[in-house]
């Protein structure tokens, strides 16, 4: 369904970006969790814009938990939350003229013009809010377990930082520093390019894209399904629904074309325990989970909206002409992007665990 | 679900590799389909080994439709078919020499040694000749709504074929010469190269790996979901559930990165009617289809039989051993699969299209 | 799932009877429906508590459009609705006192004690309000295509009120009448007498339940479908979602029992068009409707909370104890439930005729 | 979806009353559960005709698994049973003649014609026996839990057995007598008479019904969901797939309405745990299991096929016609339905159990 998902985490996120609030319901989360709103709230500052780097629009974010929720802990029955909209002056926006690399035409023939387009309405990224919110619950339970879920930029525009570390001890170290940064790279020599490409891009009137890397760590082997439930098509399937992504790679990904067989297969190794010398395959095989950390990349694509002139078609003339972006852009969303991969990460692999454990499991 | 897939058109997928039969139950087509026999065995026939290039084995894949079809039209009930597995000689595997690169041992962790290992089992490739017939069914139903579907190979090891063409009438005359090829290249200097790839890592006892690119022709606007159910995630989830898959990506999908939006974004013309000057983000903004054809590239692992040795460790005594290939292989599996993401490509698409306009819409 | 439902139109409930709000997501619906705002208020009126014969506590059911409408009409995207809950003084209840008859004690086994105890919770008949919101859309988009649903009060206690008329004019004639009452009978000698039963349950501290009868008048043939999904599995699965529904029948339902084959079939004739003689069987054959109207009936228990003395358990002491009901109670819900019926019967039948005709059907 | 149902089991149903097999795959058993073929086939003998109360047509029902099953244990991917149909004679059926109280029309009006109408096709009573050996493979995983499901013939036409006995251990002698007995009555008084019931509707080329009664022993508390997956919303859609069911109640069902809300509660007592005094509700609060046995009724119509002459229409000429059933019928189906009703009880309770406990619970 178009904006529900979840066979025991129900997700039904709604809202539009200038309507009255957006929000998320949560079902199947057991009861008795004590939400961490401290964490919650951490989370959502990763997605907020902060700096020159951003938009100077500011969105406050607070949000109040309607039900579902008694004394401090989840009750088991839905959790609804609720961002109230609080900026919506949304006066200056013209329906009729598409922004090229947004959802505004095809929104329109979708909804044949009755979509609320203001700010983009339910197409707007301003909907990853909700999403931050469930994933930091899931998150937070699927770390009860010692899973812990990162993500850092891996590329913005040309410059590229390390991978993450091979190795599980320097990993979780890497994780650990990552879960605690707004601008989430692992080399800081790479941090500073990327701020000057931003800035750049941002002088420009332009905008630049780029790549995230995740990992898990601490995943038993064995979650995950054959074929449709595969840990692959679960978490593509989540990670597609974040506007701007347009590519997802497991492990090696596209660079597997490139190698042989013998390159590519991952030696199996007795360490204590079976594991594998390499990690090509991300940690996932037959759509399972192994035992190691499975690692994944996901591209970003720039902000479609720009401060510069840019050709488009004019909905009520059908003639053609030139826009300009006005007001308040971001020049990159790749370093905002990337709690909202981590909490798609995180829903999608706490429904395979319960469905492997059951709602009884989760603590 | 793990072998089921889909709101309207509803697939369950079903057994092993060496078990009695494999296949699948299709539950939502209309009745009154008249199924084209001979394009569903010709479909097969994309899939089979052929040649030298592939593997020596022989597979039949002849197939008995049991259910939902009455004197050569579906009757609108669950349609089953199966396909017998004829040639079933399993003596000869250990199930505790865990092969590189397989899911012996993610299949091994999950269903803890009660897996059918023969042949991979469910993990099989083989499971994917019930997927080809599922597929050749909902494309002659797209193709009915003159809906067309084409993947070509764009990479094979380090050999590159040109894209599909951004002329709609170019691309549709590409397509249907792909359409009627086994070894689907665009140029035939690209075919021979990679042909040539292929028999070298065989005489190498090794494998390739490669891209596969597809078109879809002629959907029209307005296709697919906001959030989960975006055409991105709906295919993704299917392409994923593809054995040797590990990424994909949409238009320019991790080409993305090196941009800036002025380049990334597609500008709108009219021609007629509202088309986009460039197809970067192929055919689909905010998960929706904008009317453009759509374009994404899948990448095939190389196919982890090899005839090489491997260092794997033994499950019985946990000693690290080595391992060496035995019997025939297939060098290489992109040229097979290339059908396999067509049909999955086709399900996902029906799903969308009934979504809209209903069970009636399909003739 | 728990608190969702539905394939094409579906519904997330979400809400406690002391919490912040209670409310409803329907994700689904086509765009550009006008809400008849008045129509849903109307609606919400039936289920209020009105007059002597209901608890003196009055709710006002006030609710808000948060998202999903965009000057006045659908969008298409997530509607979500908010009904604030204004009246929750919750200082009198103690958890450990488990009402006999309602979900205390299960809900205690279920949520281990970290359920919102407070009314009922999530288990309170008040979440019903969101139900009959979306049944009111629902219903109003079903009239549109000239299908109608009327639920009437055909028993409370021991007094019968005649069943719907067989004759289809007569029946709109009905439906027509009842839709436009508090009180849904049909004849007003059984009103009087109903009222006069629930006045003396009333005086006794005591209350009744009754059964109520539903009939939809205008569906087409062939909606539903074999099986899971027959109209009666759809319909009784909604019914027995509504709190003190135990029991639902189609057609003569248990009376069935008692006839000869001979005299429970349904003689076809034809009428211009075929009919059946009789409608013995409620309009649905094989789990499809066969064009004539659909009927049903449900039972409602009596009213749990009574201010009689009652035996039960305290759960902090386990001792078994005397507790007496304090405060305002409905000494019958039956005539309040019959639009909860109604809102139910809608949402399942929409998602039957969209299942057939499409997203794009509605109007 | 038509043909499937479960989220964490699930079943996916097959098959044609003259096609080539009927069958069902089961998607989501647990892998290692040693399979009682034995118990399936003794399953498979209650729903058989036995003796001069049932057709003397012979079903073979010999089944096959082709899928999921492997050195006598499940493997925990998609289990398929394929129950081939042998005696497909059915040169002699009109699909222009409308049967009273079948399918045969409404499967017109939905599939256009299109219909496999030999023997009622799809809607066949027939299709119950690949529900059987579902059901009887999740009953011997409930049983493993000590959880004990069974049915006995509570009416036939006027002919009335005792119901359960509401002391668990009486009670549960009476599941196990039933258990192992082809025509399930408590009392051997009343079978008798039932047997001469149905005798006398053969005699006289007629048909009788009856009422089922059902209960579940030693199911936990805790089991089910509020609202749409309520114990009783899931059973119900379940049972209401059955051919012939018309009705359903839970506890006191129907009877409630006659009641006052101090007889209906069941008031809680302490007896070592917390009982309840009565089981007016059927084990069953707010959708949820109380610990006490689960008891509900299901009624089946008569036979619709008898030999007596009918009114009927001929769809060819549109004119009204006698006709007269020839051949085998059976007089009676309500002793052959009742382990079609105990099945689906099991499939539903465990899918409920799954979604508390997940997948590694069974065993």
């Amino acid at each position: 369904m178009a904006s529900s998902f979840g066979k025991n985490i129900h997700i039904s996120l709604f809202g539009e970006s200038h309507g009255e609030a957006i929000g998320v319901v949560i079902d199947g989360l057991k009861q008795g969790i004590m939400l961490d709103i401290d964490n919650i709230e951490k989370e959502l500052n990763k997605r907020k814009p902060q700096g020159s780097i951003s938009t100077s629009r500011q969105e406050k974010d607070s949000f109040k938990i309607i039900s579902g929720y008694f004394n401090g802990y989840t009750t088991g029955t839905p959790l609804t939350i609720l961002i109230p909209n609080e900026d919506t002056k949304s006066t200056d926006y013209q329906p009729n003229i598409l922004r090229p690399g947004h959802a505004d035409y095809t929104a329109f023939l979708k909804y044949d013009g009755y979509q609320d387009y203001r700010g983009g309405g339910h197409f707007s990224g301003r909907i990853t809010a909700p999403i931050v919110i469930a994933g930091a619950i899931c998150k937070q339970i699927l770390l009860n377990k010692h899973i812990k879920i990162a993500t850092h930029i891996k590329q913005i525009h040309h410059t590229i930082d390390v991978d993450f570390a091979v190795n599980p001890q320097e990993l979780e170290k890497q994780i650990d520093k990552i879960n605690d940064s707004y601008f989430a790279v692992i080399s800081s020599t790479s941090k500073n390019k990327m701020l000057d490409e931003i800035k750049k891009a941002k002088e420009n009137l332009d905008s630049v894209g780029g790549i995230l890397e995740t990992a898990i760590l601490n995943i038993e082997g064995g979650i995950g399904e054959p074929f449709f439930s595969s840990i692959e098509s679960v978490l593509s399937s989540l990670l597609f629904s974040i506007p701007a992504v347009k590519g997802v790679e497991f492990g090696l990904g596209f660079e597997f074309a490139n190698l042989y067989g013998s390159e590519a297969n991952d030696s199996f190794i007795f360490n204590n325990k079976i594991e594998t010398k390499t990690n090509n395959n991300g940690g996932i095989n037959g759509g399972i989970s192994n035992g190691m950390p499975i690692r994944f990349k996901t591209v970003i694509k720039p902000t479609p909206s720009i401060g510069k002139e840019q050709q488009t078609v004019d909905l009520l003339t059908s003639k053609e002409i030139i826009m300009k972006g006005k007001g308040r852009h971001d020049p990159c969303i790749v370093h905002r992007a990337r709690v909202v991969v981590d909490s798609m990460t995180a829903i999608g692999l706490l429904d395979l665990y319960v469905s492997r454990y059951g709602y009884m499991w989760m603590e």
